[in-house]
């Protein structure tokens, strides 16, 4: 198949490389990057050529008029229409739409990616524990804002790594937000906490989700007392909605019916309708990326495939709860990473 | 005009309001914003009527339907392929592509943009103060990692103000980069410090470059001494190019003439092929906007732009040095904001 990518996932996939200007072609088995001068000295691509120019766009044209191909395939969703209309505009080639083309090549992952996944997941468990403990020391009367901005020094080891989206750090009834943003909302003894947050190793990006209490002794581990009866029975809804997926995935099941499975378990409970997202998102080179895991996906579940499982429950205005980690299908079921 | 908006800063401008998902229909002088049920509470647009749904570019092409128009503008730089093609895929209506719709029509600031880019600069440039004293404290071996962390805390007031961009902390060598990462390289006595960064008020960004060099009573104002002859030849020449681009541009000039003014102090010097790349960029709700102070800008300046200079010298290997101000066209005269 002959391609043209312009994500820099994407194109970082395909040869180990990429940058914020560049454009990748694979046309008759030839690996071409296009990209600009600033990039000269670093561009060091694997099997690709280096064509380096100020107008990208058309040294990639140049180079699709000099092979006789009818068909280029590319994405939809990674070109505005501004550069696909230069893209097309001096070319006779067929350009083919296929959505997702580079999210459809990296749904099952390499052994090797899996092993950075594994890396990433464990230095954001190991932030986690230490972002418990500052809390622990100097979390009392804090603010989301503060808070916010310590999880991501933690999270990121001093700036090391790159973090994989803007962290969660929501408290109380903020919590009830899916996609809670920072306050000035301070954190009291036995308030509810709720930190959604991940990092990248060498590009391959870690999520999870813990939700506890805040006093002392406090961690984020899966288990976790609330010595409130109804923050209690609606976190261990959570925390089943979150085992049984986990244990009960297999491969050969649709997507679906892992959500379901789920979503069930909080149906049963009475909380079917405060659970207002999907059950998990595949994870890789980007946060989202294939299998979704909703109630509307077909995708068949095969060894290889990462994505996190993250089933939550939001009373608007009280608080939220959400417990998340990423699992890896291996051997047909479901390992946590 | 009749005109379509995806960019979420080209919808605030609008309406005063956007989120991560609305597309803004403004049809025969009527205002609409689509959006999808997580924003049902908050989305509370001035003089636009809000239609939520979970398919939003449906929603929109179910009122342009309503209408008889014949023509709907958009910005081909805004919409990706598929989102495009399905916006066209079942409408007669012919769409017309504006390339920069939105930043055509925000390049002149009303008073009130102004006071808020003041507003911006202000809490930005007394951040640069704060960060200065930070570094005389404790920046001794320090390394960029954590440089850079410190100067996003400090430049986002504890995480009260989003920032404009990754702020650009870089030492020695690494300042010869234009957009230079983050490194483990430390700061000792007597290094070159460049820092480049930005906040934002109200939605509105600021932009600001200084040099100094790491010793006893540093700061970040204009005038710099380095104690070193070559590299304060450099500073210096920098620094005029600076000074003579604000104090010599004028309403009714074209931008490359702007451009052409910092150019030649730096070529005057003998350090042209050094400075490599254009004089400054527009700043409003965007970091980058119109009108582009470059070589190649046949834009005329206008009363209420605002735009950066930041003149560059770069030497590979050795330091770079680039100071960085916004002014605003006033009365047909420069002044720094």
């Amino acid at each position: 198949m002959n391609y043209i990518l312009k994500n820099e996932n994407a194109i970082y996939y395909e040869c180990g490389y990429s940058n914020d200007n560049s454009i990748f072609l694979s046309i008759d088995g030839v690996n071409y990057l296009f990209t600009d001068g600033r990039y000269k000295v670093e561009a060091n691509p694997k099997n690709t050529k280096v064509v380096i120019g100020s107008d990208i766009i058309k040294l990639a044209i140049n180079i699709i008029k000099e092979y006789k191909i009818k068909e280029l395939s590319f994405d939809p969703k990674e070109w505005c229409v501004y550069s696909f209309d230069r893209l097309t505009f001096k070319t006779d080639v067929k350009l083919k739409a296929i959505v997702d083309l580079s999210h459809k090549k990296r749904i099952i992952k390499t052994p090797k990616e899996i092993k950075k996944l594994k890396r990433a997941v464990v230095l954001g468990a190991d932030a986690f524990d230490k972002f418990a403990n500052y809390l622990l020391l100097n979390g009392d009367n804090q603010d989301e804002y503060r808070l916010n901005l310590k999880a991501k020094e933690i999270l990121s080891y001093d700036g090391r790594y790159e973090l994989s989206f803007e962290p969660i750090v929501a408290i109380g009834e903020n919590s009830a937000k899916p996609h809670a943003m920072p306050t000035d909302r301070r954190l009291n003894k036995k308030d509810l906490i709720l930190v959604d947050a991940g990092l990248k190793y060498q590009r391959y990006c870690s999520d999870r989700t813990r939700v506890a209490q805040f006093r002392d002794g406090m961690d984020f581990t899966l288990y976790q007392d609330f010595g409130k009866a109804k923050m209690q029975k609606i976190y261990d809804t959570v925390a089943k909605a979150h085992d049984m997926a986990i244990a009960r995935a297999k491969s050969g099941m649709k997507a679906k019916e892992i959500d379901k499975i789920a979503r069930d378990v909080i149906e049963k409970a009475g909380f079917g309708k405060y659970f207002v997202h999907s059950t998990g998102h595949g994870v890789g080179l980007d946060i989202h990326e294939m299998p979704y895991i909703s109630s509307k996906s077909e995708t068949i579940i095969e060894d290889g495939m990462v994505f996190t499982i993250e089933p939550g429950i939001y009373l608007p205005n009280k608080f939220g709860v959400r417990v998340e980690d990423m699992v890896v299908i291996k051997n047909g079921r479901a390992d946590i990473l």
